[in-house]
């Protein structure tokens, strides 16, 4: 069977389907519907407060028995100036003043909440654990390992996913160029790379021996099986379940990607300090003038965050973060439980189609 | 049987492996072994003369019975003043002097070369033509249609895939961001686009009902079946031929291809004027400090020509365009009709594979 892999047997759920863990745009009734359907939930817990993630895992647990992951962003500290901030403070005047509000100003992110929110996922009980933006240190991998929890890596280039392999990553996903949102890329030489998903699975398959997730651009059966024929164990498919019911996007960002085409996105540093795919809009372009005086992440990230809560609020697409991969004309309203019954499906059909045609 | 598909019917081939058109980098040779091992070898004649195409037809006959094509690059015509050149001329003066080379000037290339190249390849009686950089005018279509002439053309995005069917050209080659050497891109808003394999394969599937031809990263049996999968009917390998035996790619270019990695290809119009994906080196590194300055093609491929044509010679690698795809931890130093079998066999084992686990 198609849906026997490494990943599934290792995961415990029935097909391999993961459903990438979109900070901000997750919710229990999205995490449960896939992990429900035999795929595989993940709370995108990047942003997460400790009391936040021990809420929603208490709620998902409440309407689902399956397993589901719980992704976390790897903490770093980078500096800025406070003549920096106040450039940047300038920059972003105008969209203060667009909605009345007064400037976030950042804070130095040096706490340990990423040790609260690691300690809850062992105390919750939770199985699956992933990371972004890099790899944990090994205190945290000894300890979840302990805990019995098996921990996923992600990585935009080869020698990324030799690294996770090294650190005692139990799987990667080989990010391709395609995928929405943010890129994990963690090393130096890849922050700039740009490899699509069909030229990075093999060529990390070759060179790992832990089960390899191939993420960007696969929304539907097609995808999917084209992964798992290029030597990965599993697909993880982001932009896909944004779209669905249970999603937590606003409904400006899903009608957005619902009325794109292939070529609307584009990869910015804008809104967060760090490259991300989204659709392009006024505040991409305008910001494209600004790109030497981007602060780096978190700060870019929390100066800008109340100008895109306020911009989903009032319905501007022309302000938000608008996340996507390069597969919009792939992307559908519907229920999660019907997208991933749909995808599993037409694998089905394929592969009737190839002992038909033999 | 997955060999079958409309695109082996169509061209009567007995694989649906289709050898890029690598201009200048092809050989009767090349051509003959693709073709006599059952895939479709394709004569590149983007720069050639009437005379060179001629030639290249006869030897290539000489050497196969089998099917093959020829590939010609659309002309256009784009303006520079004298200004642009001579500031251009200045830009390259150390490469110039580095090889103790007089600059080569410009000519404008308004000439009937490409209908002289039509006309050879309807008197050879060449059942097979493809196009890069746009679609033939509508006399040409018709011209070649008459000569009973299968016509492929090429898209980065779904509209140049819908522009290309409703032009009557009888396939499309789905152009990936991985692919190596120059982008097809020919309509304004697609210039920019980075639209990956596993993302523009569906889309235009989706969207012609001509069959689609997958290009871009696939240099294997798994990339070949994946892009199968996806909805093509065929794949279209360039990078994976580059470093055969037959191709006539200079030793240096084979050699930085074999000992490169993933992330080491980058954009550039600096060679030729157009974008093309190639390994990063000295002369991309350099020009990138005046991409404001290179010449619309043909202009800037002609006065960088004798310059790679002695970078070449002199075995410079840092001056060279060393046109890679993304997937070059998978070429190999082989013969083409060994690697053509190679790919063949792998598609073979993954069925296997896939009826034992049934």
């Amino acid at each position: 069977m198609w849906n026997h892999t490494e990943v599934t047997r290792q995961l415990k759920i029935q097909y391999p389907i993961i459903q990438a863990p979109m900070a901000g745009s997750t919710t229990p009734e999205l995490v449960s519907a896939v992990s429900n359907g035999g795929g595989l939930g993940s709370i995108g817990a990047g942003y997460y407060s400790p009391e936040k993630l021990a809420e929603d895992i208490r709620n998902t647990k409440a309407i689902t028995d399956q397993p589901f992951s719980v992704n976390l962003f790897v903490p770093e500290y980078n500096e800025v100036t406070s003549t920096q901030i106040d450039r940047m403070k300038e920059i972003l005047t105008p969209y203060y003043e667009e909605f009345n509000i007064e400037p976030d100003m950042p804070t130095i992110d040096k706490d340990d909440t990423f040790d609260q929110l690691v300690q809850i996922i062992i105390d919750e009980n939770i199985k699956i654990c992933s990371f972004t933006f890099g790899i944990p240190d090994p205190v945290t991998v000894k300890k979840l390992k302990k805990a019995g929890v098996t921990l996923i890596g992600c990585a935009t280039t080869v020698d990324e996913a030799i690294l996770n392999e090294q650190a005692g990553m139990d799987m990667v996903v080989a990010q391709g160029f395609e995928a929405g949102g943010h890129r994990g890329s963690f090393v130096q030489t890849a922050l700039r790379s740009s490899v699509g998903t069909m030229s990075l699975v093999p060529q990390i398959k070759d060179k790992v021996t832990i089960p390899v997730i191939a993420a960007g651009g696969i929304m539907d059966g097609r995808g999917l099986y084209a992964g798992l024929k290029l030597g990965a164990d599993a697909a993880q498919m982001g932009t896909a379940f944004l779209t669905t019911k249970e999603s937590a996007a606003p409904k400006i960002h899903k009608e957005a990607i619902l009325n794109s085409t292939e070529a609307d996105t584009v990869l910015t540093r804008s809104f967060s300090g760090k490259y991300a795919r989204g659709i392009r809009n006024r505040f991409i372009d305008e910001m494209d003038w600004h790109q030497e005086d981007i602060l780096p992440y978190p700060f870019q990230n929390q100066m800008t965050k109340k100008i895109r809560s306020k911009a989903a609020a009032e319905g501007k697409s022309d302000i938000l973060h608008l996340w996507s991969g390069q597969s919009v004309r792939l992307s559908r309203d519907v229920e999660a439980g019907e997208l991933l019954m749909d995808i599993v499906n037409q694998v089905n059909k394929i592969l009737r189609n190839e002992n038909y045609h033999k």
